[in-house]
């Protein structure tokens, strides 16, 4: 097992009705409230008049922030870090899913600093301190309500940028799956393998001494491969919603890290391009990548794969378990191929340029000019 | 799943050596620090003088305690505490095992107060500060290190008091697995017991639908099964003195609680007693009351017993199940009969007394007074 530190000071609060202590976590931090959501799906659940009473019952002064898009960019994180600025804002509360949620964590720190928000994704700046920020999670997906990391798209610069720091954790994040009940069938399937990708990430990440944190990984996915298809033929079923928001929390909350140095992310840092040339959902481009990447990587760890194999679906070889993959993200009703996206028209040429460009899969399990050309081939 | 709030603020700080850390991090809260030990092994294994050097290189004020025994009193909590206060100390830094981190714990809240520490057992009294808490741990067990509970034994009340709050968590945790190399062989078997038994007050506790909590138990109990024996059998190894330790501080630091409402605690009640009376190290009571516990409870809850032994032995039955778990302890050294304990001379008369004090085991699957009599029959 390597060295590592454990160390995640979030408070999430979690299951039915947890909104209704809102205004009360709000208000020991202050009343002036930059309020962040997406295009206003939280208006049609009910879920915004929610928030708002909370921030009634303390008086607070409310500056929203509306329009945050899926795959967020980030015009969006200065224009809003601006508006809590100039009002001097206590806290910044997000409401909404990934996107928004990630987008608030930059936004926190912004706000204090008067330079541009991408200083901190290219490492020209570091933050040093941030406004607090609360979260309402409408989503089971990203992981983002219980870690620091972001993800925010710089379309001028051809790339999506990742962030994290102690600072960009939410103080508090409120789970209530009722919320994700109208969550619709496509987007809880990509919320599904967003989880398992993430708990696949830290799998084939450096440390595979670290076995507590293997069985986590495998008690996730298992999880998420026994809860997920009953959900998706029971969208409003309430337990359901709740393993699998949990699960999704799990996936990326640092637990599956411990004992690791690194996790891999290969896989999403190609997924992140094909969102970025596309706009692929998040979620889709994954179920796209990992079978790809596992093919290609197989003959170089195919005794890992196997493993994997072996406790997530009973079965023997590597082969085998890509296959039992792959099946399980056709079956829940999610792209294995870019073929398969409606509406898009993939260039292989245009892909390869852009992982060139961002240096795409280079962490732990490298990929070379000629890996990037096989893999775009079985991404076709 | 039943809600829940997860909130766990200690940094934990896991490998080789990560002591060499331990100066820096004291610094943050100060340089008057109470030195907190037990009855001197670490001046054998030459811990305290790495400690005391780590105190040398930021030039702490230090105050030392030492003597807290296992199964620790709280005389000495309220003398240590006496210590701390006359020098308004910065920091309570504790190296040791459960009974000195625990004593510290409570030492932390009592410095600042002038009442007898006992009243917060009692709830006379509640904190409402802390000295902070930094603990090096010697011993894989009781998962203290990273979670707020303390249990302290009171002679003159004829009880062990148990107390936690938000205060109470540890600032920061260090753990090296180093420095369990040297615990003899029956009581890394009692730590190995403890890791188990505390992963099954969990599971036997209220909210049976956490099923990826109930998946955690599995991986926590399956990482001791697999690893405890053959550590047992090389009681050197790095490596797996680093899983067990690992796995002890998993399974008590509140994962395993989530989606649920409360853990059973009953067998843990009643192997304090044991303690109590004849002072039978934790580990050990409990791999002789765990045994007759589930053998009570088969009639009442043997579906659930039932599912535990097919995930973690693969068999079916809590029959069978119960076999396997009392053969695994005995194969371990453990007791798992009062009268496999040298030295002592169990009185049935005296423990059910006792139990009847104490309100044993009266928290999720009750019993009652004919189950006393029941319990200490098939513990003797």
């Amino acid at each position: 097992m390597e060295n590592f530190i454990a160390y995640n000071p979030t408070s999430l609060h979690f299951g039915k009705d947890v909104i209704e202590g809102l205004g009360q976590i709000i208000k020991k931090y202050g009343t002036r409230v930059l309020l962040v959501y997406g295009k206003g799906s939280i208006k049609q659940n009910g879920l915004y008049d929610l928030v708002k009473s909370q921030l009634g019952s303390i008086e607070a002064e409310v500056f929203e922030y509306s329009g945050i898009r899926s795959n967020p960019i980030i015009e969006d994180v200065d224009a809003a870090a601006a508006l809590g600025r100039s009002n001097s804002v206590d806290v910044v509360l997000a409401v909404g899913g990934g996107s928004v949620i990630d987008s608030s964590k930059i936004i926190s720190i912004a706000i204090p600093v008067n330079f541009p928000a991408w200083n901190f994704f290219i490492r020209k700046a570091a933050p040093t301190t941030s406004v607090p920020l609360i979260a309402v999670l409408t989503l089971a997906a990203t992981g983002t309500e219980m870690n620091p990391f972001a993800v925010v798209t710089n379309h001028k610069a051809e790339t999506k940028g990742s962030f994290g720091s102690p600072l960009t954790y939410p103080k508090h994040s409120f789970l209530d799956p009722q919320f994700t009940v109208s969550v619709p069938r496509d987007y809880t399937a990509y919320g599904v393998a967003d989880l398992i990708a993430h708990s696949l990430e830290a799998f084939f990440g450096k440390g595979e001494e670290a076995t507590l944190s293997d069985r986590l990984v495998y008690s996730i996915i298992s999880e998420a491969l026994e809860y997920g298809p009953l959900l998706l033929n029971d969208l409003t079923n309430y337990k359901l919603r709740a393993k699998i928001m949990y699960a999704a929390t799990m996936a990326l909350n640092g637990l599956t890290m411990n004992g690791r140095t690194s996790g891999e992310w290969g896989v999403h840092s190609i997924g992140h391009i094909l969102s970025l040339l596309y706009d692929v959902p998040h979620g889709a481009s994954l179920t796209i990548v990992y079978p790809a990447w596992l093919k290609l990587q197989k003959d170089r760890i195919g005794e890992r794969i196997a493993l994997l194999g072996q406790h997530i679906f009973g079965v023997q070889g590597a082969d085998e378990t890509i296959k039992q993959l792959e099946q399980f993200f056709k079956n829940t009703g999610c792209p294995v191929r870019l073929s398969e996206v409606n509406g898009i028209s993939p260039d292989p040429e245009e892909i390869y340029r852009i992982m060139v460009h961002n240096k795409a899969a280079t962490n732990v399990h490298k990929l070379d000019y000629v890996d990037y050309r096989k893999i775009i081939g079985l991404m076709m």
